[in-house]
């Protein structure tokens, strides 16, 4: 695990920067999940569908003149602002992601509230049991890390207790214990019917970056 | 669980029209899956982003003519041809789904090879912890189920063994053990370096679905 500790990438640029980039782009990123969401749920005729498509090639085209050769990276300055903005999870140009906000309590509690609708479908009308995970992981490791350390994950249990409706979910994670560099976490994602999915993890402190 | 094994639908339609709505939505799909991952790694300067979004809004706007109200389900004919184009993890009109394409052996293992780019993204240039688990997940449940039964993922048990770069991955299911209405699966995900993550997960049977 040691390459991932140490391959957050510091930039010398002020927060303006960042700043200026989110701004750019959140409009675009609006679009973007909206169009993730219609693309499953229209039922537009062949013509309209078809015009869409071509927009949409263009709007690419568009995007496609200047680009980041691979993924987006974790960027960080001196500040401590950090550009996570390709994070599957949390990542404010990722359509993919809801994006997850998270709530740092001052008792260690990390919090989040989201909506999610067609694009986390698993059954029908029902989150996906492996979206559940993938946001169960993510706030998980944040609570590990408490933004002041960089924990991988080393084990996950999941527990599905009930189905979870689409719609608004909350998370909330807590630290269990701490014993050298495992780091114990328990979380849970509940909806409209209560706790949906029970989540133990033990987090490791990697040796490079205890 | 018993609500989610009777949620699937049902629909009197032919093969055809299947058929006919995916060849319709698969330009636009493929669109789709372009923008989100130039939404991340985009560096086009400010007036191209602002047209691209502007383009994204006519195309979202054509295709909010005529929507389901809700998430896409899961509809199946007579013959067995299902579309369960919304899923999180293989909905083809779903642009958060790689989409991972599943391969049903003769031997009961489930494979699957796909791609991931920097939408997937966790740590800087690898999967994401939580992707991981939604792919395996749904791979754990599709063998489990075989297509032949509903089931519920249980609980799901990840060790996180390695990091997994982004590019190619391979996962792979089997069934360990049946024993009633709980049948455990073993799976894992693979990269350039190896095994990544290995996953044990207990499915069940719902009693209205045995």
């Amino acid at each position: 695990m040691s390459s991932l500790a140490q391959s957050f990438e510091f930039v010398d640029l002020p927060d303006a920067y960042f700043d200026e980039i989110e701004t750019r782009f959140a409009p675009l990123t609006a679009q973007a999940r909206r169009l993730v969401d219609l693309t499953i749920r229209s039922e537009a005729d062949e013509a309209d569908v078809a015009e869409a498509a071509e927009l949409l090639r263009r709007a690419n085209d568009l995007l496609e003149r200047r680009t980041r050769p691979f993924a987006a990276g974790v960027r960080f300055n001196a500040s401590g602002r950090a550009a996570n903005w390709g994070n599957a999870a949390v990542g404010l140009r990722n359509a993919i992601a809801p994006p997850m906000q998270t709530r740092h309590g001052d008792d260690g509690v990390v919090r989040a509230s989201l909506h999610l609708g067609a694009a986390y479908e698993g059954p029908p009308r029902h989150v996906h049991g492996g979206v559940s995970a993938l946001l169960l992981d993510h706030l998980m490791g944040e609570t590990a890390s408490q933004f002041k350390r960089f924990t991988a994950t080393g084990t996950l249990t999941l527990r599905y207790v009930a189905p979870l409706p689409l719609g608004p979910v909350e998370l909330e994670g807590r630290i269990v214990s701490e014993e050298g560099r495992k780091i114990r976490v328990h979380a849970s994602i509940a909806g409209g019917a209560g706790v949906a999915v029970e989540a133990d993890g033990l987090f490791i402190v990697p040796r490079d970056a205890a």
